[in-house]
């Protein structure tokens, strides 16, 4: 029998991106007309079945939620899987995991395969391609056809839709607070590239606690990294050209990657120069010295996340509520790599 | 419209395991025809639909594929998740991810919800439980109802299917050679306890290299721990009540605990005691010494795994092909921790 064709082969074929014959199949007048009748003969030639998802909510729940994680490399995301795996279980939901791999194409297709049916509801941590493109479309239609979703940490502020969040501006206000409290004046900000959503907020927080504190912006000192690779030769630069105090990281990669190329340069942390990460993952645990970092409250995050799906799919009433964001506290945990 | 009853439901409603639904519903011989009854009456009554998983293989193929760990602490399982991702994704399919969280129940349920018609195969490496509980039923159904599974590194030999694994034994024999090379005669051994099929193994490798070397085996040196969490103890009365020039750890966790409570008590690595482990996680990586270690290969083994099971999902010729046995070297990658 012959398989049925998906949305990338579709696209494949036809020589379109993904996001086009999705936006085509569902008549988006974004795409013009020309593609749009070209997409949907081929599908409808191959027997592509788009989604139902109205018609397989009415007729079914499936207690089972999905959560969306745009990678694994960071121990943060294994920690929001607990808290929601912890909160699913306890009310006999099931929880599927998939993995965006940073790529909107990804996100895509993982939505549109699981929304066809197979869950409930999605939890979901946008991937950084789908924060570039600022394309939503995918999210707003599992939304518009009654499926929930709530967002965490990666969100944005163009969806509608309950949301899980730290106060990233406020945690990064604190760390950089904390720092100058010690006296520390030349400090270092090693970031993400601007549209990664957090990576912005953490990068506003600094700069607010240095303006705060009548302490100069220098650009030269804030470094925004864009790939998990090959990145060290930045922090050796951004050591080697300016006299730091101290240094403020936006993840616990970027932290223990700095105490390591500090250490090359024969600066010993804490004596020569304090280290502050973001994340309580294991790298922070684990390395030497151990790192001083804001906690994000991964678990704490995910256990709210499901709460809000669950209590969404289990309310009785109907009737739209008002969508809620949670904001999850964070915590300085003091450590051996800051004075 | 009344939601469908679980397994789980059913289990908690009769107070009987989920295992005893689950093989009642199938009319196991194993359960007593009292308690067949009593569950399949109560399975009618509540309109519960076992899965036909014959026929909906006969209908559709869903490009899907559905990895199932036992947990995410370990890096290991997040490499081995990365390999089967990049190989599924060049194939053309998706991937989900299942934790079992270490609980027979949960893969069961697992396998149970996935099983009917969202996916078309498994890959998957045992959860404790359930190698302790040597009760693989769910599996041998899923099989025997035509859904390929490709088992990784925790496997049993009770089930035929394809299997990927390393030579854990070779491997821990080799790592504890490595250190009697370096003329090294009190080896300690932290490992795990001996239902989890890969510890034993392991331990298996080091207590060969030992006799091989006519080196005494004393079970004081030999430590075995069941919980990933307050273990450190076991660790420091090693220590204490041992002369030891070395340690050889299953796992990375073990390694770097070690690690730490030599320093509390004053021991320096590598110079007053080496330490080896196992698995090239970032632990391994970002710790202080840097940890010599036993490379799985995640990477490749999840690749492989995934190759394998495309290979018998596309076949196009569906007799029993006989099942294989991939293994995957390993390679010592030697870093700080040993002298």
């Amino acid at each position: 029998m012959r398989r049925k064709v998906t949305l990338k082969q579709i696209a494949k074929e036809l020589d379109v991106s993904i996001s086009t014959v999705s936006k085509s199949l569902r008549n988006s007048l974004e795409i013009s007309e020309d593609t749009r009748q070209k997409v949907q003969a081929f599908a409808k030639l191959y027997n592509y079945k788009p989604n139902n998802i109205a018609l397989s909510l009415k007729n079914k729940k499936t207690k089972t939620i999905c959560i969306i994680i745009p990678e694994i490399i960071h121990h943060f995301f294994a920690t929001v899987i607990s808290g929601v795996e912890q909160v699913a279980n306890e009310n006999g939901y099931n929880v599927l995991v998939c993995l965006s791999d940073e790529s909107f194409d990804k996100e895509v297709i993982n939505m549109e395969m699981l929304a066809s049916g197979s869950i409930d509801g999605f939890i979901m941590s946008l991937s950084k391609e789908t924060q570039q493109k600022k394309d939503f479309h995918h999210i707003v239609e599992v939304i518009n056809q009654g499926m929930p979703v709530v967002m965490f940490d990666r969100i944005t502020n163009e969806i509608l839709c309950d949301k899980v969040i730290i106060d990233d501006g406020l945690a990064a206000f604190n760390a950089t607070q904390y720092l100058i409290d010690k006296g520390f004046k030349n400090i270092g900000l090693l970031t993400t590239v601007d549209y990664v959503s957090v990576g912005k907020l953490r990068t506003d927080g600094y700069i607010k606690a240095l303006k705060n504190n009548d302490i100069k912006v220098n650009e030269d000192l804030i470094v925004k990294i864009e790939d998990t690779e090959n990145f060290e030769h930045k922090i050796a630069d951004m050591l080697t050209q300016n006299k730091l105090d101290a240094i403020f990281a936006v993840n616990e990669l970027f932290a223990v990657t700095a105490i390591k190329e500090a250490n090359k340069l024969g600066l010993k942390v804490p004596q020569d120069i304090s280290i502050i990460g973001f994340t309580d993952g294991i790298i922070s645990k684990y390395s030497s010295p151990t790192i001083t970092t804001v906690s994000q409250n991964g678990i704490k995050m995910g256990a709210k996340a499901a709460q809000m799906l669950i209590e969404r799919l289990e309310a009785e009433d109907e009737e739209d509520e008002k969508y809620r964001t949670e904001v999850i506290e964070t915590e300085l945990v003091e450590r051996e790599s800051t004075k």
